[in-house]
């Protein structure tokens, strides 16, 4: 969610999915996967959110392993790991996920307008 | 939001109110406020979350600075800085914000209804 009042603050829904203390999916994930699916690999979707590939590769296990079937398939070997991409479970779990937000959003107009009312300007 | 699919998967709504890079309200700043609205003071909340008294008091001048007049008001002295209460603005912030979560929640049951199916079990 991204709303203004007029300064600058801005207010976004988030959504958590956790088992036990692990997060399965959250934004960094999505943003993750997003980028993944833009660059065609793990390495240049880490470089470009700045991560390290071991921390994005740990990510995409992370949700590989909490799905029913693999959200990002990987081909192994090559510089910086081959290329990957984002199986169609992946892409199905995208927009669900990008879906919640928008309606919480739309959802939430309402009571935003009012809090940033209550905001320094 | 919590609901779960036939495991331990749960999801949670949270919002982020951010101006610049500074969080002007958040998850664990709304759970301070509810701590210290039930526990009377801000050492006592702290302890309760397991924060350092220091950082409790950071995250409370933060929220205090970024609305319009305090949400929290504390009683300067006394053994762990004296007493503290939320004040009406905090108690109405308080509110829209938990029924932004709800709404969330309530607007999103669909989506995660189908993404918990894709959960593994």
């Amino acid at each position: 969610m991204s709303a203004t009042n007029n300064s600058a603050f801005l207010c976004r829904s988030r959504f958590r999915i956790t088992v036990g203390k692990e997060i399965a999916l959250g934004p960094g994930k999505i943003d993750l996967l997003e980028a993944i699916a833009e660059k065609g690999s793990i390495s240049s979707a880490a470089r470009e959110m700045g991560l390290s590939y071991r921390r994005a590769w740990q990510m995409v296990r992370t949700v590989n392993d909490c799905f029913k079937s693999p959200l990002v398939e990987s081909a192994k070997g090559g510089k910086g790991g081959g290329g990957a991409k984002i199986t169609p479970l992946g892409q199905r779990v995208m927009r669900l996920y990008r879906a919640m937000e928008s309606k919480a959003e739309k959802s939430t107009q309402a009571e935003w307008k009012s809090l940033s009312k209550l905001l320094k300007n």
